[in-house]
């Protein structure tokens, strides 16, 4: 089952639908659930309830669906409760702390890193990225994420993957010019993190075929700037921690509400034909390789894509498309 | 105009009421918004019906006002979808890094400090305090909060100030033995950072009169541990950052949605007759005094209670009364 929101004018939340596997039919499903929050929140009754609507669309019987445009749709939560990000490719960690001149901590390697993010304003697959200053040094970051149901504190691994209702992909933007004096503080990212940017479309594992061992998604995950192709590594490989582990750690000493992301962090890998997930790996492969970054951060006008695509060759979640633009406050 | 929310077994955002100025009626108004967040979305409609309404039930013209019950209050805000906590009083924050050996960046001197809080899951008044490990260092917080509306990105603090809707006091619950290994990662706060707990009511700045001087409130904050006293540092002093400059820091590079909570971190005064807010101080005072602590933190059955009054000694807020807890999973 493939669940969207679309954007609505009289609700923040959009409207919940069904979209079909193919991402070219959708449904609105008012009377079971009016948003995506609402659905999650109440899963154990929304599941079934949605599942048959959507075999209904697949099947072509339903006289309400109607064509999905991925340009009207928001964030699958266009606000989240809860949204925390991992650090599960440790490739990416070594590569984007070299480039800072971070050290990286010995815990990392058995302890997973998660950073508490925040979901207040989610932005959509084709939303602008929308940023006051180049100067701040604009990234991408494409990851794989989950959105769980209640999880209870102090679940184990094993039991944290059963709480996995959904996966989706991102772009985790970052401001990496900001990131150095923020972290020097010592209390993470803030300022550095500005709004992150989601697929249409959150899926129920069952669709990802064996591509999903019920804790991490073994398919590239690819990304372009400018039509240039930036990488595709799979998120399958060298992923030090698993979805399972994120959700246990993150559930530690909470509760974690129905709703919460998880985010893996960049995918990368260590074979580095593969490409990355973001600008600021490049920089410091160019910077070991020469002595110096030739790739530059994101300018305004820059495009962005992000996708996903099963063994056939179509895509899973719909394509993350995004421009940099400058911020305008309005009025 | 005071507001707070009441639990629901169908809702897990509670339901809205409007509470009278002396904490003792209420009444809920589901004709004007379910819900606060729903209050907060739409505040340029709500606010004036809410104000009538208040008008109303201070009157005692209401027929179907009620007794308030704090026990039965949630959070205002059970589930809030941006919830950020500063760090804007600079005596709490040298004292604490003392305690652990931790720099004191020159930074935090011009530079506001915020932590990205989760909000999926806040504590109301009474609720306990549920924690798996008394080993883990459990301390209060007593701070003071406002939540806003949306707040443009890049906002000067002046406009910023105009965006406060109401203001509240929490306990920002910190488990002091994980934070030490948690920010050597270099991500800050995740698992050192359990559910936050609220007062029962937020209020609108101008039941606070000449306390509140449009970006902080100068009353003392109140804190007891098993009915002994902690302190009354009180809000307008020492504040190095207000509540204006604190939002504009938070939203330098992202919109903020209504809703958001900013804290003002740990109230703490250089005067230190007033006391602490937190154990993490009376500790490093103690270990300055004596060479170690004596105080200390939170064991399962201990009591803390939070308040602030009025100059006429009544309570504006409610009681914040929490007692620890072994956090047992359910089923």
């Amino acid at each position: 089952m493939k669940l969207a929101t679309l954007r609505s004018p009289s609700s923040r939340d959009g409207n919940l639908v069904i979209v079909s596997r193919d991402l070219r039919h959708a449904v609105r499903v008012p009377d079971i659930a009016a948003t995506l929050q609402q659905a999650l929140d109440d899963w154990s009754r929304t599941e079934a309830l949605l599942r048959s609507r959507a075999e209904a669309l697949e099947a072509g019987t339903l006289e309400d669906a109607f064509d999905f445009d991925p340009a009207a749709a928001a964030a699958p939560l266009p606000r989240a409760y809860q949204w925390c990000d991992g650090s599960a490719y440790l490739s990416h960690a070594e590569l984007v702390r070299r480039a800072r001149n971070a050290e990286m901590p010995q815990s990392l390697y058995h302890d997973p890193l998660i950073y508490q993010g925040g979901g207040d304003r989610m932005a959509g697959p084709r939303d602008p990225i929308l940023i006051a200053d180049e100067a701040w040094g604009i990234d991408l970051e494409a990851e794989i994420a989950v959105i769980t149901d209640d999880v209870p504190m102090g679940v184990s691994a094993d039991e944290a993957a059963r709480h996995i209702l959904l996966v989706t992909i991102l772009n985790d933007v970052s401001l990496r010019n900001l990131i150095p004096s923020e972290l020097a503080k010592g209390f993470g990212f803030f300022q550095s993190k500005p709004a992150t940017a989601f697929a249409a479309v959150a899926v129920t594992p069952d669709e990802l075929g064996d591509a999903w061992d019920g804790r991490k998604l073994a398919l590239p995950l690819r990304s372009w700037v400018n039509d240039r192709w930036l990488g595709e590594p799979n998120g399958g490989h060298d992923m030090n921690f698993d979805f399972a582990a994120l959700i246990a750690h993150a559930a530690k000493s909470r509760e974690l509400g129905a709703g919460t992301i998880v985010g893996s962090g960049t995918v990368s890998n260590r074979d580095r034909a593969v490409g990355s997930s973001c600008l600021a790996e490049v920089r410091m492969l160019e910077t070991i390789d020469s002595g110096k970054p030739e790739t530059q951060f994101l300018r305004f006008g820059d495009r962005v894509k992000i996708d996903m695509t099963d063994v056939a060759g179509a895509s899973i979640f719909g394509t993350i498309e995004q421009t940099v633009v400058r911020y305008e406050p309005a009025g």
